[in-house]
Formats: C-alpha cells, sequence, structure tokens
C-alpha cells in the first residue's frame, strides 16, 4: 500500500477499485483462492457442460438434410462422440499426472515436440479461449433476449457489461469465482440429468410431442453419404469443446491438486457423457428434429416434463450458465499466458500477480480481445460457433499425439496400449479439424487460419528479442565493476523564485557542477528587456550557479532546452542530469494551473539514451520553510 | 525538434500530424498569420452575417402567432433591429480603438467596471463561443441533410467530422484558416446581395410566389400587444449575434490592426444591415410566412430568382458558411482564454502558443466543450439557437456600459453624445436580455444561467490560487542562497546484470552513499533460495555498494520499495534519490516486453515531495559497450 501524503491523488477511484476488487492478498492466503473439485466442475468446466445446448442441435441440423429417415443416426453418431470423449477424459488425466503445472496442450506439445508444436498449441488455445468467452456470453445473452425480445436491441450493451462483471469477479480471485457459480451450475447439472431421467423412465414421456410440423426437407429418405456421417460427426463434437480446460487449470486446484484435477476430469466426462447419450436417446425417441424458434434441447426438456416449473427453472439455469461458461476461459488463459510469459513468448508483464494473488495482466487480456470480438460479430452467435470448435480440435490432436511420444519414452506398464489409445484418438480429433476447416472455411473458421500464425509469429519474435536482451544484460556472467565519473546538473527555471532556490539547492547536493537553463520567447515584444532583466535579478542574487539564457523564435519552451543538453552531452564527458522543479499542489485539481513544463520536458528526454532526468517534487506550502 | 536517437519513438504518428499543421512558425513569420479587412469578414464575422438564415425567421415565426395581419409589422421591427446594429456597430469601433489588445466586452468591463464585471462578461462569451460553434455547425449540417435527407441518421457524425476540420485548419493558424474560407464566404455575401437586388428590382419578383399554403393560424388579425411586438425585437435580435467577434479579435488583423479592424467592424455592419433590410422589404412586399420544410429565407430566395442554379449556388454557399461560422468563435476563444489566463484567471496553459504560434490550448478547449455540446443535443439546432443570444446579450451590455463611463472619464468632444447613445444601447441589449431569458428559460436559457456562475466561480479559484502560488514563490523578492547538502542515491535492481553496473554507476557519479535494493516476491516457493541466491551473487561481484533485499508476501514490487523509501527519509537527513534503471528498446513496440517497474515506480514517487525520482535510460545494445 502506498502510504504517506501522495497517496491522497487518485484516492477516492482508488477506493472504488479496492471496493470492487476486496483487499490485497498475501501469497500465504493464496490457499483460500484456490478451489475443490465440484468448485472446479463450475470453475473449468462450464464451457464443456453447456455444449450440450449446441452440440446435439448440431448433428441434428446436418442429418435433417438427408430427411427425416436420417435422424435415427443420431444415436450411433452421439455413441461415437460419446467414445471420443472417453478417450480424451482418459488422456487429459495422464496430461493433468504428466504436466501438474497445468498448460495443458502447451506443456504436453512442448514437452514432447519441441517448442514450435507447443506455440501452434498455445496459439490455438488463446484463439479458442477467446472465442468460448465471447460465444458463451453471446448464447448466454441470446437465450436470455428470446426470452425477453424487448432486450434484443440492447444484445451488444449487455454483452459488455456481463463480460465487465465476469471481468471483476475474475480480478477478485478465482474461488471467489467458483463459488458464485456453484448454485447455477447444480440447478442447472441436476436439473438437466433429472429431466432426462424422466423423459427415459417415461417411454412415452409425460406429455406427448411437442405440436407443430418440423422443419425437415420434403423430400424422401435418401441414401446417407459417409461423408455426411462425417460432417454430422465434426458438428456433433463441438459438444466436446472445453474438456481440454481442467488439465490447463491444474495449479488453481487445492492440494493434492493432481488428484482433485483427475476426480473433476472425470466428474465432467460422466456427466458430459450421461447428458449427450441421455439426450440422443430421447431424440431418436421422439424423432425430434430442427425447429425454428425453439432448440433441441428445449424440446425434448419440454416434452420430457411439460412447459412448467421445472422446464422454466433449467431452462434459466442453462441461460445463466450459458453467460457464466465464459469463465473456464478467465481459469485457462491467464495461467497460460503466465507459462508463455516465463518462457519468453509472452511479454513478462503476463507472470506478475496482481494484489489479489491473480494473474491480472492476462485477464484484461482476455477481456479487452472477448469484448472487441463481441462488438464485431453483433454479439451473434451463429457467427462464432463455427470458429471456436477449431482451435479445441487443434489443442486436442497435439495433447494426444503429445501423449503417444510420451507414453514411447516413459514406457509405463501396458504403454503400448495407452500410445494406440490416444493415437487413435488424436487421428479423430485431427480428421475432425481438418472436416471443421474444410467446411467452414467461409463461414469465418479464416479468422482462426489467420490468426493462429499471427499468435504464432508474435510468440517467436517475443521469444527471439528476450534472447537479445538476456545477452545484452549479461545474466549469468558477472560484470565489470561500476565505474563512477563527474556529472553536471543542468536546472530548468522560470525566474528567480524559492522553487528555483531550492531546485539549485538539490542540485547543488547531486553535483558540483550546476547550470541554470531559462528560455525566453521572442514573441514577446518585450523580450530583449526580459533576457537583461532576467540576468540583472541572477547576478543580484548570485546562488554560485551559471545562468544561460536560451532565446528562440519558436513557440516550444522545451526544444532550446534538449538542443542546450545535447550539446552539452556532445561537448562534455561528464554524466549529465537534468533535475525539474516542479511544484506539488495540495490538491490534485490544481495540478492543471502549473505549467507542465517538466511533464513535456520529461516525456521529451524519455527515449534519449545516457542523460538522467530526475524530477525535484515540492510541496507548495514547504517552498518557504524548508532549509534547502 | 526533437532531434538524435529518442525522436524515433512514435514518429510516424508526429510526422502525420505535422503534415496536417505545417512546419512550426517563427515568431517573426507570426505576420503571415494576421489577416486583411475582407479575410477579417470570413475569419470574423460568418456568426453575424449568417444570422440573416434564422434572425428574419425568428420575427416572422413570433408575429405570425398574433395572424397574418401582424406580419406587415416584420418591417418597422428589423428597422429597429439595424438601428441597434448601427449602434453596435459604432460602439464596437470605439472598443476597437480604445482596447486594441482585443478581448472585447472582457476588456472593457474590466477596465471600467473592475475585475468583476469582467469575468461577468468573459463568462458569457466563453459560454457564447462554444454555442457559436454548436449552433452554427448543427444549422449548416442541418442545411445540408436537409437537402440530402439520406444523410440525416449520421447528423452526430458529421457534425464531429466538421468540428474536426475546422479544429485542424485553427491549429494550422488563422491566416490561411481565412484564405480558405474566403472564396464561400463571397459567393455567399454577393451572391445573396444580388438576390435581394433582383427582388427589389422587380417590385413583383422575377416568379410569382410559392404555392402551398403558408402556415398562419386561422384565426383573424388580433390587436397586437407590446409584448409581442418586444418579443419578436428581441427573438429577431438573434441576427445580431457575432457583431462583436471583431472587436475582440484585433490582434489578428495587419498592422494598421485598429484601421483594418474599424473598417471590418463597418463593412459587417453596412452588409448585415443591408441584408437584414432588404430581406424584411421582400418579406413584407411577398408576404411571407413560417413554412414547414422551407425557411424564410429560402422561400424568399426562390420567390426572387426561381430555383434555378442562383438558387442551388447561393443555398450551398449557405450551407458551407453556416458551419463555417464557427470558426467565428475560433478566432475569438482562444484570444479570450489567453487574456484571462495572463490575468491569473485560466491556467497559464492557455497563454503558451503551439509551434503554428496559434493559442493551441484554448482552440483545444473549444473543440472539446462544443463537441460534447452538439453530442448532448444530438446536432439539433432548435435545441441550441434560444440559449445562444444571452451570452452575447450580456456581453453586449456590459461592452456599452462601459463605454458610457469610459467617455465619462476621458471626456473627448461631444462625449455626452456618445455616452447617450452608448447609454441608449446598453438598455435596449439590457432588455433583450432579460425578455430573452424569461421568455426562453425553460426552453434551454437556464444552462446558461448556470453555466455563467459556473465558469465566474471557476476564474475566482483559480485567480485566487495564483495569488498563494506567488506568495509562496517569493516572486519579486530575492530568496536565501540555495543550501547544498548530501544525498543517498537508492537503486531498485532485479539481479546482477550489465544494467544493474550501469546504473549504479551512475548513481555513484552523483552520490558517495548507494544502497541497491531488490524486492524477492514469497509466492514462489523456492524464495528463501532466491535471496541466499541474490545476496551470493552480490557478494561475489562486490561493486562497494550495500544491497538491501525486501521480502513480501504481497503481489506489489513497488509497495515495499516505497516503504523502504519512508523509512529511509525518516531516519536520515539526506537528500533521498531514487535513480531508477530503464533500458531503452532499439523499437518501440518492444517497450512492452519490459517490465514497467520504472514507471509504477516512478508514478507511485510522483506526488511524494522531498524525493527526487531520476530515470536512468540505457540503450539495450549500449549496455556491454558503456563505460560506466
Amino acid at each position: 500500500m502506498i502510504s504517506g501524503s501522495g497517496g491522497r491523488v487518485g484516492d477516492s477511484a482508488r477506493a472504488v477499485w479496492r471496493f470492487l476488487l476486496g483487499p490485497p492478498l498475501r501469497a500465504k492466503e493464496l490457499g483460500k483462492e484456490q478451489i475443490t473439485p465440484v468448485e472446479g466442475l463450475s470453475a473449468l468446466s462450464l464451457d464443456a457442460l453447456t455444449s450440450v445446448a449446441y452440440g446435439p442441435e448440431a448433428i441434428i441440423v446436418v442429418l435433417a438434410v438427408a430427411g427425416a429417415g436420417a435422424l435415427h443416426l443420431v444415436l450411433p453418431i452421439t455413441i461415437a462422440i460419446v467414445a471420443l470423449l472417453a478417450m480424451l477424459v482418459f488422456s487429459y488425466r495422464q496430461v493433468i499426472v504428466a504436466y501438474p503445472a497445468g498448460g495443458g496442450a502447451y506443456a504436453v506439445s512442448r514437452a514432447n515436440f519441441g517448442p514450435h508444436a507447443g506455440l501452434v498449441a498455445a496459439a490455438s488455445l488463446v484463439v479458442d479461449y477467446t472465442l468460448t468467452v465471447a460465444v458463451s456470453i453471446a448464447a448466454g445473452v441470446g437465450a436470455l433476449t428470446s426470452a425477453f425480445p424487448s432486450f434484443s436491441s440492447a444484445t451488444v450493451p449487455i454483452c459488455l457489461g456481463i463480460l465487465a462483471l465476469i471481468t471483476v469477479l475474475n480480478l477478485r480471485g478465482l474461488g471467489e469465482t467458483a463459488r458464485a457459480f456453484l448454485l447455477p451450475t447444480m440447478i442447472f447439472i441436476v436439473g438437466l440429468l433429472a429431466i432426462i431421467a424422466v423423459g427415459l423412465f417415461h417411454p412415452l414421456g409425460l406429455h406427448s410431442p411437442q405440436p407443430g410440423r418440423p422443419l425437415l426437407p420434403t423430400r424422401s429418405l435418401q441414401v446417407v453419404g459417409v461423408l455426411l456421417v462425417l460432417k454430422a460427426f465434426s458438428a456433433g463434437c463441438s459438444a466436446l469443446t472445453g474438456v481440454e480446460a481442467i488439465a490447463n487449470g491444474v495449479p488453481l486446484f487445492k492440494e493434492p491438486r493432481v488428484q482433485r484435477a483427475k476426480r473433476t476430469e472425470l466428474l465432467l466426462g460422466v456427466i458430459l457423457g450421461a447428458m449427450l447419450l441421455g439426450l440422443a436417446v430421447l431424440a431418436r425417441r421422439w424423432h425430434v428434429g430442427p425447429r425454428s424458434g425453439q432448440t433441441v434441447l428445449s424440446q425434448i426438456m419440454a416434452t420430457a416434463v411439460g412447459r412448467h416449473w421445472a422446464y422454466f427453472v433449467v431452462s434459466l439455469a442453462i441461460t445463466v450458465v450459458l453467460s457464466l461458461a465464459a469463465n473456464t476461459s478467465f481459469g485457462g488463459l491467464p495461467v497460460l499466458a503466465s507459462l508463455l510469459s516465463r518462457d519468453d513468448y509472452l511479454p513478462h508483464l503476463f507472470s506478475l500477480r496482481g494484489d489479489r494473488q491473480v494473474f491480472s495482466n492476462g485477464i484484461w487480456a482476455l477481456a479487452v480481445m472477448s469484448g472487441a470480438l463481441l462488438v464485431a460479430v453483433g454479439g451473434n452467435t451463429q457467427t462464432l460457433i463455427p470458429l471456436f470448435a477449431i482451435g479445441v480440435f487443434t489443442g486436442f490432436t497435439f495433447a494426444q499425439s503429445g501423449l503417444v511420444l510420451h507414453w514411447r519414452r516413459e514406457r509405463p506398464r501396458n504403454w503400448q496400449y495407452r500410445a494406440l489409445l490416444n493415437g487413435a484418438g488424436a487421428v479423430t480429433t485431427a480428421v475432425a479439424t481438418v472436416i471443421f476447416l474444410l467446411t467452414k472455411f467461409t463461414e469465418g473458421a479464416w479468422v482462426v487460419v489467420v490468426a493462429v500464425p499471427t499468435f504464432i509469429f508474435l510468440f517467436v519474435r517475443i521469444h527471439s528479442y528476450y534472447d537479445k536482451v538476456h545477452r545484452e544484460l549479461g545474466l549469468g556472467t558477472a560484470p565489470d565493476k561500476p565505474v563512477p565519473c563527474d556529472a553536471i546538473v543542468v536546472v530548468p527555471i522560470i525566474g528567480v523564485s524559492n522553487l528555483t532556490r531550492y531546485a539549485i539547492g538539490e542540485a547543488l547536493s547531486l553535483a558540483r557542477e550546476v547550470i541554470a537553463v531559462s528560455v525566453v520567447l521572442e514573441d514577446a515584444d518585450d523580450q530583449t528587456d526580459r533576457v537583461r532583466e532576467l540576468k540583472e535579478e541572477w547576478a543580484r542574487w548570485d546562488p554560485g550557479v551559471r545562468l544561460e539564457v536560451l532565446e528562440t523564435e519558436y513557440a516550444s519552451v522545451v526544444d532550446p532546452i534538449v538542443e542546450f543538453i545535447d550539446e552539452l552531452c556532445r561537448v562534455h564527458d561528464e554524466q549529465v542530469v537534468v533535475l525539474i522543479p516542479a511544484v506539488i499542489p495540495d490538491k490534485l485539481r490544481y495540478q492543471l494551473l502549473h505549467n507542465h513544463i517538466d511533464a513535456v520536458l520529461s516525456s521529451a528526454l524519455r527515449y534519449r539514451p545516457d542523460v538522467v532526468v530526475a524530477r525535484s517534487p515540492v510541496r507548495l506550502e514547504d517552498l518557504k520553510t524548508r532549509r534547502r
């Protein structure tokens, strides 16, 4: 905490911010901010769980193209997807054990394929985290505006409001976030599982299927091609996005964090698999097809329990939970960014913790990127969904292929079996990635294709710059001894006053040679008088320091001083110090009333090497009484 | 010009700005930026001249309330307004002679009634200048969007675009602005006078009156009350706003500036009077009444010459000239602000000239205030017009009453006669001001009633603060001799490196006592190792300087350093200097890659008195080769 009289400045703004974020935390209090498996579900798995709101629908939409007869394929395709889910859960539980520091796909790829593959995975993840935030918030707000159409004109402001809320909650610390999200997550999980169970228990459902014609093409059953099945499978795989988040966020768990993270991953797999299978069985049994204005999930829920309180409560929970799914990324990206930053691939800013011990710069970066994305697409989910599976699936592919090599190297018991399983998983997700890219390229996938290489380029450039810095700093080698030399202090002044006296006194404390400089503008008619007057005044005062009067025809006071210092540096070998006197007003608002020559001069000299710029601040009321 | 390697930073942005503004000017080149009487018309009188677009209409709208029969009163009322115009022109020609330094109402009131009355006039003028910019731009854009209705949805952006253009032109220097505005102004003046002449020359007009019913109330002629005539007179007086601008901008004219300014004022009076009288005669002859979708001026022009090329050219010129009328204020407010600033009523910033020798801070302030006003009213002229006459008429009243006292004091030939004339003018404008206030209070005049006292309060507070500063600085009294003392230099470091060596070297150049400080965060598991390691590394290097390792449990690196310095200041009597090493990357974009401890620490210590904060910048590539 900054204490003392200087702390007055901007105090009220700081107080509001402190109230929003809570007091600073000690590193030891960090445990408070770490999470249990159940909290982990709400903190890191909402992205994966809420995929049930659009995954099954994506399959049915693709199959419906081939006619109502093709809809029965929803069950086998879902079974395949759940098999892939099982494989991914199995893989990521291994990833958690192998790389408990988090970072998921990035850490695995880096360790197994070398830094370059790691960067590809990292870039994909950065893009994906950003897209997840945007998609989840947009989908949540979309659900809200469907329920309350009068809000639909304010879609973007509502999206940004929710984003701001999530950002502040995360800046406070993830643990509190997880707790805040616990209730809606539980309502969503328990409620939806209960509704599915009711549907399965009453084979015909408690209620008859929805009235109204399903949106099916009128042509009859066609031959269902392999390509269509593959497309439906790939589309349905969007239900798997987010499965990786837990492995990336292991350091957020309470100790024993590896066990807790593994347990959370398994819990997620079981719940998500059960939901997907249950929904597929019900969709097939009730011949659910795509329908305008009502989602597949909503149709199934309404058929199972009717449009009563249970339906509305779970629907509302889905709305809340969808918009909170963004939190998954806020759990993941800052940790990933801190790892990249420690490996010199991102600015070191990202590995600094904020007052609440969170990686606040990563949180801010994610908020800004996803906010820009939401504004760019106008809060429209449909524009975003095709993009965001690509990043995740690239990550899946790298993580699984990395594990194959890991097993080959480590050779634990049954390693061939494990390698085969992960190899099959890698091929499957690679195929899904390619199909996604090909079928969705013009629908926006090109953005990902551009963004990922851009991030990789950025990482590589940053890394090579840090390499250079390390060499130049000579880290690891003992440098020569420091060599002092003489110094000249230049003090810009306006006239003879108590402020000048104070600054000259400070300058004389630092060096024997002190030069006062003053700029006189030629535009005033009495300019020559002013020069003579100033020199006379100086001579009368006789402070024992030379005065240089710089005359200029231009309006800038700063340029002549900078030129004078340039000349001084050329001629002298001494260390040149510019000491700028600055009055500190007793209230911040009076700051505007003082000529800002100090600020302008400091910024003009800011990037000039070899000139030390010193600011000598003194309180107005101290000027008369100060000893020096 | 900032030269040398430091100048690279932000060069491209600066180059664009330099291109927009042109190269810096010497004070001697200032003559180039000064103007002739004809240029003065376009630079300082557009506000007054363009008032013909709404002044006559304002009279007719008020009279029409009493029925068509009352419309014949437009001529006598206009004659009265022109008589007032003559009086004002006469007064302001005297003001120009008496106060050639500009400032108009402010200077006159201040000299004659003392500083307080001067402040009232100044506050009114500031409000009025801002309103003039907003009204003129809004009216110009209104004319444009009437011609091209498809632009009407972008009213505010177009307003702000024009404002930005005018701001840049003025930052380049007023002379060029005057030249840029010359052509449309001439087309407007010559064209409108020619159209009026054609209308007067052909007593029935070249064309028959416009088709369509005038918007008159259906009731028959009523008794026209005195109050109605007064209201119509006051409303018509809005045609006189801007007459004062020339007297306020005398310093902008070429020498002999008083003669040139007087000639411009007379020219303005003759042209404006001729236009107003001509329009009133034609309006009465053709029984012009208010009409929806077409202004009174447009009706008269169309009746005189038909909807042919002359009508369209002059209409377009009116659009351009209306939006450029804003320039009048850009000629006036910055000069007024510089005068107020020299008298210590506004921050001294406003008396600094920019590179182009214009008062750039005044230009910026006016642009920001009027831009905010345009956004607040959504670019709607109707909301603004009632407000802006009030400020001007307050100014008129003060200027004329001031002249009455001036004549009494100076007693030139015929002084009683002159005093009587100005006295009558003062009473007339005072009455008009009161009528404006009463009739327009709820339509927005309250804003002026709030704004003027607010500005006065601001001026008084600023003045009393500067008074205090002058006392504390001890200006005019020779201060004691400066007293040097010993200094301690604190150097925050991260580890042993070439940067540390360089910074310690510079610190040893400034003082014998140097302390290196380093902060170690406790959140890393290897923290105690890091402390021991750092101490060992330091001992091995042995630079002859003490190292303080500060351990902290919080995330902030800055706070422990600030606390250490606090403690140092408490215990020691020496001058404490904090020397912050800073790497200058060879490209600005790499700036983000360096930890910003220097920026954070500088800003944390910025308002702390008695601690000198020095920044020691060094180029990355110089680190190894530098002698010290």
